[in-house]
């Protein structure tokens, strides 16, 4: 017994030379009451195993949805856990006929893991080339950061997909949110995407845009 | 249709200007007969929509795994067009009272999805506490790069989960095969870990190391 | 002059030592022959003064141009040194009337300096934000990377920005070339924008696509 | 007007999901009044469109300058907004026979960005080579990263350049004043120099230099 | 004595426009008081000389240990000039049959600098590769990051090496620690290792774990 | 023996299935003949344990240097397994009176760790602050990247320091050499620097300069 103490003597020196606050050095879950950095959320001081799960990874209710689609994401606001990790996930449901319209995320590329049914992902790179495929079961696809793309059902059934991202918080730009669901004022989308007047007027109704 | 030219023409000096070889610009497919560089294969000078899908995210056979598991991986070796785009992913299937040995990635962070069944998930930190948890579906557990973990089928059914990774190349380390899979000499491999040489030569035998 | 000899002797025994190739230690001018890797193009083996000048930071003919604006970029394909140095710059010149469509640049945020006349500079943030204001000569503005945003000449007179980028390959994406400047089916168009067909068939006129 | 309504609450359903403070996502504009950190200062928590704005991008005066040149910053201390994002401007000034004495910046490269006269710039590599030449209107020049460098006036009329970093916060090391403007004793500076004490002394007075 | 005056004006006012906090702008010493971000430890507000020396560098007390080696760390937590720099150091002294039982640093790669004596150093790769070697002084070595490794006095008298880190906070790992000391159940200990339950048994004995 | 074959084949096929090159995953020793990139070289594609150590770490002949200094460095080019991992080291040994004059590391922060004597070290930050001290064994120092600093030795002994640094590649540059050690025109040293010509002409004789 006395070989034990002194080992764990000798650890524990060991460890406060080279380690006081492991659980920091090792991952920095996000304390979202702090101001945030450029590096993220300063570290919650102490943390618990439930820490690193996220457990609302689950279908939402894809009938209410106009697009008839549901994204769940676990991004750093979410998920905490993920803050300075350079990683997170989402998933997403998409009724027969339902799809996310195109977007774009600033900060992440985006793996695409087909769950269940089949999917059309699609993205457009900036020489302007179209890459756009249906996807099973049993194939993923990735996006690379920042570029337009879109996914829809493609199929007769619910389909499901999880995502990946290479950032804990990759944003998320929709053109149609952009352009339409704000105070830009119309005469300044229709400068900048050459839309016909009338067209900018149907969809700022629909997307709750004024000016 | 002379506006139509005008277009384009003016977007093709745009593009001109700007972008020679956008494809290039966006992402970087490996090409993996190249000599590798500390941050990745050089970019193959064509692609497809081909190379942005990996068609082989099915399970494996795990009956011919001895630890009735199989891991899938799509790192950059498996799917040349996440190089340089800091994501990988891998699924995960193991039969009933499967699992995989204690191990680390050196290069990634890891986020485990639970696709169907109950995964016992569990990872050590550097001040030596013990995170570990039975997940099942609807459920994600983030492991921080570089720390020893593990996973095993903690049901009584089979059990998939989805992986992603932070990094196109996460690399692997078992502990042991690290130890007992190679030429490392059974003296040192006792000294280093305290275990008897009994235990070290059973070890060596069962994974096949010499030494 | 024996100790002039003796200290050249020692500054050369101490460059040989810590500096084989310094030019290349330095900066890394692409050689755009070579593959490109995720970090940018293998360095030329020799350079001049020549390499580190881009002498074509002239406004363009924006007479020709449909948008009366011509973009002229000094992106590492342009100007080979700034690889691997996360830095670029471009001139922005605009007629009376003139501007740049709606376009985010996945790779870089973008500083706008104003150098001759008024320009109107806008992004739109992920929560859906406007920022847009009119900017004369004495003010910068910054735009931060991956957003969708905008200029246009709000002057009587042409007008001038340099505008410098964080990388030396921001990319640009024209949402209006990405959706109607290429074979994207026009299904696929109308599902994820919502846009009218009429509109989108309008636009794939002007902008040259097909599908 | 029920179809909007739908759409507004899918989308703000959406956004929920993902994004919650999507300002702070996008940037984070330095709050100078926070402690920083090694990537920058924590941001604010709400902005303006006038955060993104430096609307002191004008000429000082140069007359009061005994080098005849005025160097105007926009880094992080004075341009908030660029906090994070790898990126900053700045403007020079000179007077006819104004410069810019012997410097370094330990933290970006830099580019320079003739707007009217014309300036001699020009660096040196670690292998000791000399990269000089003078610019004019339609040039530019890059400055790799740390490297001792200069610019001055080589024309009779008054010379301006716009100049971009790489960085937030390039830092900037004059050389005279690193070795003459401080209490740094003359007998360090003699030894690690091996200049005169007679010029240690003079040029001590000049830029005010104790020791 | 007024040329004097007016340089001093001069760079005074150069120093005010371009920086304000120079010493925040060129390291960060850390804060310990503050919560950590991803980046590191917010910067302290004054620093001395005395702040970057660390003057604990020594050998500790090698017959207190029963491994018979010490291990001085300078990470950040001991040394907080480093935070933010990417670096860091320690020293390890071995008393004659001392070493360091295998672990790994999930954040850093070491190079190993012999001051005195015979040291064995060897580390495995993940394609499972041994690289094994006894220096002595006049030889370093490099461990890639976050492989398993170790350390052994290989000779008949006392053995110091110096180690650099290529991290601030590089993080430690010992795999006896992780899986004898500390609550992981036996039972997952042998299930995820194939030790047999006595051999746990008596290592979680020696190194004070339960479960 | 049956279950160690299944084992065997069970952990062959996963290695199979996550890392084809593991060596290459884990490190790459730089193939110097090959063209740089940004990242550093691309990598030998094979590799023994000889390639991770560096032999010639010993003391030269400090009695032929006219500055009565020696730095033997291990960077990339001398020592190819660093290539990429962001550390390197060196040694520097001075003679009673010996030092290294004022340089700076243009991108790598420095660990200077005694070994033996007294070593007066010294750096200046960006805000023209002195940070000096005369350091003895048992100490360490750490120099920001990218600032001006020296060393001498400040015994009656010789001193040896070992010193690491944040970069494989750190790069160096001496003040004297960048001034007085090439063709940079006289005039120019003397209008950037305010040095009498008088005093430039002697540096230049000593450097040998030309210009």
């Amino acid at each position: 017994m006395i070989s034990k103490m002194i080992f764990i003597i000798f650890f524990l020196t060991l460890l406060s030379h080279s380690i006081i606050n492991a659980s920091v050095v090792d991952f920095c879950v996000a304390d979202l009451s702090s101001a945030e950095t450029p590096s993220g959320f300063p570290c919650k001081s102490s943390v618990t195993i439930n820490d690193f799960i996220f457990s609302n990874f689950n279908s939402g209710n894809t009938s209410n949805s106009p697009f008839k689609a549901v994204f769940t994401s676990a991004f750093v606001h979410q998920f905490p856990a993920v803050n300075g990790l350079e990683i997170s996930a989402a998933r997403l449901d998409m009724d027969v006929g339902g799809g996310v319209p195109i977007h774009s995320h600033r900060g992440a590329s985006e793996i695409v893991m087909i769950v269940q049914g089949r999917i059309t992902v699609g993205f457009i790179s900036s020489d302007n080339s179209v890459f756009v495929k249906t996807l099973s079961k049993g194939q993923i696809m990735i996006i690379p950061q920042g570029l337009l793309h879109f996914q829809f059902n493609a199929g007769r059934n619910k389909a499901t997909a999880f995502l990946s991202f290479s950032s804990s918080n990759p944003g998320a730009q929709l053109v149609d949110l952009a352009l339409f669901g704000n105070n830009l004022s119309s005469a300044i989308v229709e400068r900048t995407t050459l839309l016909d007047p009338a067209q900018v007027k149907k969809l700022k109704a629909i997307f709750g845009g004024s000016g």
